[in-house]
């Protein structure tokens, strides 16, 4: 299964779009691309260094994608298009074979647009979406079926919002961002807070001394309610299910540039940056200010109220429970720059062995010098 | 961005809202809240803490809402609301400013109300929601855009829905409870058996000891469906896209009061006390027991089939494997009390080093007594 | 509350349904599944061990599902099921008590299904669900309300897909295969890449050595778009708000029969086996292949590109950071096999009063050996 292209490009056509030479039959159609062993005749097959080499010929393609250096003809292809970095020529081929999500153009005669609500000539609205009353909608913004715009929200021009997303009050989105089936912009800040001071608010004031006082005569949650919405740059993602939070008198903000992956969370009042890259199921608590070009791995969570400077890398599964200055490498729960994390994983591994053995020397040095402990 | 008030509120008004006195201008017009350097004129600024006094400066609000005992006047303020416990107060300004989610009243033309079902006149359901036959909705409901009510479920009075939220069949919400966008209450329970016992349920009994047994002959899981329901209480908040699943044969069960953030899953079976409050992505596995005023943070995971006392404390990131009593506060992978976790992990910190040094006199002592290992 | 059945089932009938004998009275009619001290004279009450014997004597059952070797006269029953192996009667006995999800068959008329979509006459498709253009859906496949299926998508006869789920383009789903609600198969994978090698790049390949490097001219992200759609068995379930995310040129796969629990993040090109088994909120990293019959505790994480073999076991929360052997099981953040894990543990719960002790005696002997360090 591979992208499809009606009849297909012409090799030359497919170098040209990805700013690159073509090397022999440039006439050839390909219809789309492929691993290299399954590839078929009209596949343009991707082998972006020598460890792919082999699999080529296990293959049919008459054409591949290949490493910057790679002998062609050697290879038995018929065409190829070379490149020095393969991965930003996979991103180019990839936009360039992808046949978009097909939304068709226009309103769908089920969308409810409600009155005020501002929908240009070439923007597409799916099947059982809802407008509400003064959202306003970008020039060629595509909106997928069952999607919810509240009412005032603003979608930039070009954005692309798929199916089952939820767009909140007070939402503002830049230019061709994509939001993924599922994500929520600017539902509830999760901010409770008791009449009197919590037992968890005294635990936290304490650094985790466990208080040994009664429970408080009334422990209901007062819900500090989000006035604030939500502000997202230009050419953001969002992945599928994911959900920011509205901010509380002032905007959630997400930067220009940055793309978040799927089941993550954006907590309420929280900044981040331009050109960060969040992985899967990232967790970013209420108010935390993180910088530019953070790179995390899937599954990190940094707590509330921190500060992460420009171009922090995270490790996958990082917990960051302090601010992190900018540039560091972090690892681990709690988070520590990646090599002290390391190294203190090594030593944790070889500790049970080396307890056993330094406690044995320990004893007999504690019995000759008579200390007792 | 803040909250809008059409022609806003007059600040006495605020105040009265606030159960607190107004200082000075109570006839000033205030139309939302903001912080205080980017307070405009008619913004009611927020500078709970001496610490904001500087900012309120640079901004342009005539009035704020000030810490106990701020001195308003030198504050170059025309107006002011002292409070004591300002999150608390932030608590009712929110609530007094929120317009709200904007749901028209009445059912919408487009929405199906299958025969049976039970609408009160003063609810609202949303466009394309689907409430199911003989589903049973309060008064005053708010149900949003798209979303799904089974057939017999049961909506207390005062609930707010948002938009996409899942309700499945034989579940109980009680009155004036909020479920945020996506929320799906009463799917089936993640439980599944094998014909013979699976190498995991083995591995488990045997406490990780790695089996060297031959696959099964026949590995395929059975499904145990779930027939139990969730009973969910009053005044219950369930974050965007989390997900609250059915009960075997006795339902899910989530306490009055408690409130459970964006991202996060409560298994099968599972019993939530009262006011509870878990950050986002939390996770639950089935048939554990929580009792009442516990405070997780985000990305907590509590083990299946465990039992925590009341008014546990759960710092972010804790996973629970083991009971905790009442009271304690944990922290870590795995979860201990919060203040041996952090003696602990400063241990693991210095650990390299001290191995490092002890090795090298362990080996001199070693060495010296002739000691071998 | 539990499982109906209108006028109920004969006690014989439903152990013949377990494939078990049936003691006392067959004729007894049981309407439903109860715990044992809630149950009323019409439950069927589960007490699946000795430890439920006394309950059973609270509750007002005349029948129950018992333990292999009960004496359910002394238990004063007048009927009783007895099974060897309690959980899966409890999967053959939920199944035949669940009513199922109560979609009415045939295609709502409120249902959009494009041109050329394939619907047979005894599928169900419900309110406001969009079935693309293409797309071809089984025999007795039941789509509940507001699902999208993308144009092109095939569903596998017999499939139960619940309300909101979006199936994307070039997704293949197996037969008999459930997706719980708000699933997401088939969005876009989170693979970016800049046009210069990032600093997160970097610190990758010198394993978190942290750059000094100046800041990237250019930081933008190039996104590859995912061509490669999504291959789901047989026999799969896949959790309310999950995402399986589409592969790059290729499609990502999931094998039969394996189930994944809700909020759960299967990314682009991974290929799972058959038979697994992960809990809630697991995540696993694009391209990384995982074997047969895996099992995985709740908020398991798994790094790109790895192998993990079959049979293996994650505990609860186990982050896996390198390929895994066949049959292993592992626990903790990075994974190691269990056994070593919680050796480490202890060690590490033990060691600061340890480290105080054994660098006292470190510090008598060094000053005795006159040694310096």
């Amino acid at each position: 299964m591979s992208g499809t292209a009606g009849a297909g490009w012409r090799l030359a056509e497919v170098a040209a779009a990805l700013g690159a030479g073509c090397e022999g039959a440039g006439d050839l159609i390909v219809t789309g691309a492929a691993e290299p062993a399954t590839a078929g005749p009209d596949d343009l097959a991707i082998a972006l260094s020598p460890a792919w080499a082999e699999a080529l010929g296990r293959g049919r393609a008459r054409a591949a994608l290949l490493w910057a250096g790679a002998d062609w003809r050697a290879l038995r292809l018929q065409g190829a298009i070379l490149v020095p970095r393969g991965r930003l020529a996979m991103a180019h081929l990839t936009r360039f074979m992808d046949p978009g999500p097909g939304f068709a153009p226009g309103i769908h005669p089920s969308a409810v647009v409600e009155g005020g609500g501002e929908v240009p000539p070439d923007a597409a609205i799916g099947a059982f979406s809802v407008i509400g009353a003064g959202a306003r909608i970008g020039a060629g913004v595509r909106i997928g079926p069952q999607v919810t715009v509240a009412p005032g929200a603003v979608i930039g021009a070009g954005c692309l919002i798929h199916a089952g997303c939820r767009i909140g009050p007070r939402v503002a989105i830049g230019a061709r961002t994509i939001l993924h089936p599922g994500a929520v912009i600017g539902a509830d800040g999760f901010s409770f807070v008791t009449a009197e001071p919590s037992r968890a608010e005294i635990a936290r004031a304490r650094l985790g001394a466990g208080p040994d006082m009664p429970a408080p005569e009334d422990a209901r949650w007062h819900r500090i309610h989000s006035l604030g919405g939500v502000e997202i740059g230009e050419d953001v993602e969002i992945g599928a299910n994911s959900c920011v939070d509205a901010g509380t008198i002032r905007p959630t903000r997400i930067g220009r540039g940055t793309r978040i992956d799927n089941l993550s969370q954006v907590g309420h009042n929280v900044v981040i940056g331009e050109d960060c890259l969040f992985a899967a199921q990232a967790a970013i608590a209420g108010s935390t200010v993180i910088g530019n070009r953070v790179v995390a791995g899937g599954k990190c969570g940094i707590a509330d109220n921190l500060t992460l400077g420009d171009d922090v890398v995270l490790g996958g599964a990082t917990i960051v429970l302090a601010n992190v200055p900018a540039g560091r490498v972090m690892m681990g729960y709690p988070a520590m720059p990646m090599a002290a994390q390391i190294e203190s994983y090594k030593a944790l591994r070889r500790l049970p062995r080396i307890l056993r053995r330094i406690a044995g020397a320990a004893d007999r040095s504690v019995s000759k010098s008579g200390g007792t402990d």
